[in-house]
């Protein structure tokens, strides 16, 4: 892509405004030289945090809204007050209409799905959006899609997951033939869940270059068994959230643990430094960031409780991927699938005849 | 209940038979001195290991079979060819007749939840059994059920699950009104978790004693912000699954951590203690055994894996659990609801009619 690219921030999302966005974006910048930037929201509130940071204020543009979707707003409520006039919602415009090459908000995932949907509609073919996480695990990074957009899908849903997902982790790792698998449990027989059985046959027999691995379980995806782990939305974000409560829970027992006694607390002391990594490592901050896939256009989904660095995370994420062109590998990918899928579905008319 | 409780054990089960549930049984006879035991399996392989422990020997009955169920046995080839004679079958038969309190197998899930519900056949009312696992949380332990019997259930299904999953935290934590969530996701208007929302109302409108708290998310089952999670099969193998990996990684970063110099070296031999409780919390061998809930009797599954310290922590939750009367618990809070819900089914045909 020719000449810097420019990043649309919905300034007031997420549960500080402005107060945490406007320093995540001048971290960004710091490690992205090569950016620029359009806020939308509220500029009384934006330009006193602007003023501290003159490297971001030169490639950066503010255009005011008074109007904000709240953390608590249903999707609904947030379409209704929000459309053509919200920070959130100008946005992802500046993404429909060109003027920028990826949108990135703090605020509800729900009201930003609906908005996203709205605004930018899914790519040709694909029914159903999904949110990409990227899941840090024993080998380094996995994707994991859907943790959340939709509930329930068929199998024709979970394979175009598959295949999106597959273009961000080359996207995003800058690995050839990323490995692909599908998340279920590991009971033989089992029922109902015959739309992931099919998803696999389909993946199976498919002519796409993708590297399918199979079935993985829950376990699988802390391993790194697989770089893309594809699931159902409601399923997704369970497992997304244990994760993240356990994670939680070992930390608050190391710490519990480590101020047990003297010599424990001595012990902390020399080992210092080793336990910076280790922080560093289960650090949430270092890999904010939800990517909704699907989408004409790149949208990332930072936390609404993350600080300057979880933003400027979030960021970052989603300028690599714009760089690296994710959505026209989305649409080559799904093309060169369906056409697979056509001439499957000839030849087996043909063999029928 | 009068005189020793007697535990029919599958000496066959696990990944090393005899080898480590026989010095597994020890260690809880060691615990559970009120206890008797009958291990049923091959002889040839149980007498030599029994011969090193004269006391569990004393409490000890054998009773020999050939026939095994593989680790890798289908639930359908293990009815063929184990029914009324291998030795997980014979350790059901032993409750279903009266002879044992309750049955312990570290063999293959799906083929011990076939023969038990061939076996000894759910409770009167109840369509599907569930797997009922004690979670480590953040401020103890607590219930999380189904973790992987049966895959999709139905609002009544859930309702179901719930009263069981109290009547064991009741058993097993021994606390008059614990709290039941149901698990779901933190959108609002979702979308085909109809059975979620309404087994949240046919709850918060029942007329039974139980503390019903509302949905809970992935991230609370680590925090522990009620005591009976309830979810259904599939969801709750995923979580389940998802938090071993989760745990296994962090310990992973940790040792890592701890080998990364000579210092921290030198502040992991000062810290050793803490490392070593914070070892024995995150033991998943502390919190072996998945309980079978909703059938005629009490059936404990071990970890395949596991070894005597965690085969023995299955049999003394099952003892406890069978101490506790669970069954004749479960029995009367179904009958309750049942009652219950005829109740509001018949006072709301008076008003409609």
């Amino acid at each position: 892509m020719p000449g810097p690219l420019t990043i649309a921030i919905d300034a007031m999302g997420g549960d500080h405004g402005p107060q945490t966005v406007v320093p995540g974006c001048a971290l960004a910048r710091d490690r992205r030289p090569e950016t620029r930037f359009v806020l939308f929201g509220d500029e009384a509130l934006i330009r006193p945090q602007l003023d501290q940071y003159p490297k971001l204020a030169a490639v950066c543009e503010v255009e005011h809204t008074d109007v904000a979707i709240r953390m608590d707003d249903k999707p609904s409520q947030a379409l209704r007050k929000g459309r053509w006039r919200s920070s959130m919602w100008l946005a992802l415009d500046a993404v429909r209409s060109g003027r920028a090459a990826l949108a990135v908000s703090a605020g509800n995932t729900g009201a930003l799905m609906a908005m996203s949907k709205f605004c930018l509609r899914t790519l040709a073919g694909v029914e159903r959006p999904a949110i990409a996480a990227i899941w840090p695990t024993m080998r380094g990074e996995s994707v994991v899609l859907d943790v959340g957009a939709t509930i329930g899908s068929d199998a024709n849903q979970l394979v175009d997951f598959a295949v999106m997902g597959e273009a961000m982790a080359r996207a995003v790792f800058g690995i050839d033939r990323p490995t692909v698998g599908l998340l279920n449990i590991g009971v033989e027989e089992v029922k109902g869940l015959e739309m992931i059985k099919e998803a696999g046959r389909i993946l199976r027999n498919s002519q796409l270059p993708m590297h399918y691995a199979g079935f993985v379980e829950g376990n699988d995806i802390g391993k790194g068994t697989v770089d893309v782990v594809v699931t159902e939305g409601f399923t997704g974000n369970i497992a997304l959230k244990t994760a993240e409560g356990t994670a939680k829970q070992m930390a608050e027992y190391l710490r519990s643990a480590m101020n047990r006694s003297v010599l424990s607390r001595i012990g902390y002391l020399f080992a210092k430094s080793a336990f910076d990594t280790l922080r560093a490592k289960m650090d949430p901050r270092k890999v904010n960031g939800g990517v909704f896939l699907g989408l004409n256009g790149i949208v990332i989904k930072s936390h609404g409780g993350a600080d300057a660095e979880g933003f400027a995370s979030a960021v970052t994420l989603g300028r690599d991927i714009a760089a690296n062109d994710l959505i026209a590998k989305i649409t080559d990918d799904l093309e060169h699938y369906r056409r697979d899928q056509d001439l499957n579905v000839r030849i087996a008319g043909d063999i029928a005849s």
